[in-house]
């Protein structure tokens, strides 16, 4: 029997092979977790957050744009509560120096003993924490010992210092999220537009979280990109809107491809909340190491805005012209994570199929959405004598989309490399596109699509309007 | 007299009240020097990334793509010389405790005072420019005393700590430069997209550095994008490469509408090279505070990977299939900041436009290229009665273009607030268009073009074909 299962290791396999991730500087033997993403990576990358925009931002009445820096006055972190409470629970273990958090070696253990939690683990404090381990004799996963420091808290956020010296005056933070410089922009971002309540900000940006433990390929990484929208609306009208963007961020991840049988919603208990939202939901994907948070869509009632409005002393407040009233607007938050989305849609699409049972042979094919696909497709000339007129087509044709171009190998094995990186379309370029002495070239090419395997014959005056159609996204 | 010359005061308030650029956490003083893209400026700086990523990448035979993360293994910046030797020649005074960057102190002393250099600030050792400073009794700039502290080396990396301890083993920096991961990926890049010299590795991302002296709005921040080619050719013909790409580069300025009057490109002089440069250019745009750089184009040898192969101690050479040789490749470089490229083309596009010289009436308008504008077109109904059929319109076009929407005011306040943000068309739908009892509708609008200010009737139906044409890039 063939092993035809999806796995971490073939997919992390065959980024590094065709181009699409890389360790970070692996020249020098990397650096924890950190992740380039070369030619075909960051076209997918791109397309994703291109798709988002689109649909978000370009397509969506009520919703803008914005790009506000990774470095922010520091009040913003007091503001929003990092500078406080955005920490992890550390406990090394005496013995063997290992360091962990200890909420996930709870987890961990309770999973692998069959113990149920008495509440989720965000609910503990830390000092129930320590009781936890310590009466279930709970030991160290690395060394099997049972003498663990007392738990104390680590604040995930990197900082770094402004100016020439390093003092706490010049201390700032890389933006543990990018949802904060949309509340500080709220009134320059309403003003400017002159929109009415609801509106919403969007926003793509840089993230950074100095996490223990990152791990599991891009899924959990230190430096990563976020899709951020903040929908502001009247009080009273936000769990409308919460159930339209939920439902909404759920099309949009089947408009992108993703099968619904990967994905779950999760909705939080009353217990499970943050004290500020009235509502939350997880849209989980089930990854190949199981099911995994990508999407959390969230109601934060007027908690931020309040939060800066205390802080700065500045009047953050919406004046409604429908009933003359002066309000801090509520806001649902859909929070996205643009490497989390690249993971999915990568296992989402990635297939084995048998073409042929008698000869063993099993194509690897990603089955990726045309609007996602690196190459939207390939120019392929059947001999190198046909490099002239496929170059034409390229030339012509990459003006509208990325296209690869390859010379090299039978067209079989092309095909197979083509399907392996997911592009939708293979042209290629033959003998009878030309013509010779005897015959004029029909001034077509062979088409052939990457899902079906099938072949068309087009003529090349009508391939842009062909592929136009099948790849609109 | 009207005074319509072109000043920063004019550029920055109108990205301040248009939604274009604000300055970064404002609501809490700000964070020096640091800016916020609002609604209008996300797209333009994005309709700027995409410019140059589809001449570079898409239709580009060369080069491919690809995207590092901005935290790198330190050893980088010891191979680059970042860590050594990127830095800034401080100097105190010790009178009034202002701190100055002193090739910065002499260079203005100079202008000011009409002294020419001996040679290029650049060349001077520290000695030298404080031997300078001392020969020339240059004074404080701030309280005219001569009592400056020694020069000191700051380096400008911008520093962190990855993990939990703040020490040396954890210190990682923001990268100063986006090349470097360009250079650490060159195998895996070559390796995974089989590709034959000469090619190229393009990259869009965040920098970081930690300037003395930000200024000049936008123009120099600590924290900024970069747009880099690294461009590796065979030895020998470097030169030859170095030209194509300085002409490339050229044009594309132009093709984005840079008049070609505000661009300089200035050879560097033999001493100006950096020692391992065989050939520079800059690129400078007369900004209103005069000329600056805008674009690097440099012809780098094998300097950037020989450091990185006898740093690594990994094998980063190139064999030439051709001679069979092995090899490390030259390589060119031309280097565009995001930031600086939206300040030129915001300066280049502004006008302030006499329209009835009898009523002293002006308007202000960006002659953007359609392709950087951040509206294609804005659609107008005439009145709120219509703004069901505009809407259709809006539903329609959005699917393929960025719009505006705009139903208050007159439509002369509506046009000329759509010729501030430089909208190319104006689409109104007025009554014409609809119909009424008496009258057929006719299905058309009324399309104004933003530079000649002419109307045309246009049939909704052919408004997609009308606009794509104008639209192309």
């Amino acid at each position: 029997m063939k092993n035809t299962e999806k796995t971490m290791d073939k997919i992390v396999a065959l980024c590094k092979n065709r181009g699409f991730i890389f360790a970070g500087s692996e020249i020098y033997g990397g650096l924890a977790n950190t992740w380039d993403y070369g030619p075909l990576g960051v076209e997918l990358k791109n397309n994703i957050k291109k798709a988002w925009w689109k649909k978000f931002v370009q397509e969506n009445p009520y919703n803008v744009g914005q790009d506000a820096a990774i470095l922010m006055n520091p009040q913003t972190w007091v503001a929003s509560g990092h500078l406080a409470g955005f920490s992890d629970p550390l406990m090394d273990c005496k013995e063997c120096k290992e360091r962990f958090r200890a909420d996930k070696l709870i987890e961990q253990w309770c999973q692998e003993n069959g113990v149920e939690l008495p509440k989720p683990i965000d609910a503990f404090s830390q000092q129930e924490m320590k009781d936890f381990v310590e009466d279930k004799n709970i030991p160290c996963p690395s060394c099997g010992k049972h003498n663990f420091t007392d738990i104390r808290q680590f604040n995930l956020m990197f900082k770094t210092f402004q100016g020439v010296t390093e003092d706490a005056k010049n201390t700032v933070y890389l933006r543990p999220e990018t949802a904060q410089g949309i509340f500080t922009n709220f009134v320059n971002t309403q003003r400017t537009t002159r929109r009415k309540l609801p509106f919403g900000v969007c926003q793509i940006g840089k993230s950074f979280r100095n996490e223990i433990t990152p791990g599991n390929f891009i899924f959990r990484v230190r430096e990563f990109e976020q899709m951020e929208l903040e929908f502001f609306c009247k009080p009273g009208t936000d769990l409308e809107w919460f159930n339209y963007w939920r439902t909404f961020c759920h099309n949009w991840l089947l408009g992108i491809g993703l099968k619904d049988e990967n994905l779950r919603l999760r909705d939080h208990d009353p217990e499970e909340l943050c004290f500020y939202s009235k509502a939350t939901t997880d849209f989980e994907f089930l990854f190949p190491f199981g099911w995994g948070e990508l999407w959390g869509v969230a109601d934060r009632t007027d908690y931020d805005l309040t939060q800066h409005q205390n802080t700065s002393g500045k009047d953050l407040t919406y004046f409604d012209p429908e009933t003359n009233q002066r309000y801090i607007p509520y806001v649902v938050e859909p929070s996205l994570g643009v490497e989390r989305s690249v993971l999915a849609v990568l296992c989402d699409a990635y297939d084995e199929e048998t073409v042929d049972e008698s000869k063993n042979d099993v194509r690897v094919v990603l089955h990726l959405h045309p609007a996602l696909a690196p190459y939207k497709a390939a120019i392929l000339p059947l001999s190198k004598k046909l490099s002239e007129p496929a170059r034409k087509i390229y030339e012509e044709l990459s003006k509208e989309w990325m296209l690869d171009f390859d010379e090299t190998g039978s067209i079989g094995k092309r095909y197979r490399r083509e399907d392996e990186v997911g592009t939708p379309f293979c042209i290629t370029v033959d003998f009878d596109t030309v013509g010779d002495a005897e015959k004029a070239g029909d001034n077509c090419v062979t088409v052939r699509e990457r899902d079906s395997m099938e072949q068309v014959r087009v003529p090349i005056s009508q391939l842009k309007e062909y592929l136009a159609e099948r790849l609109a996204y």
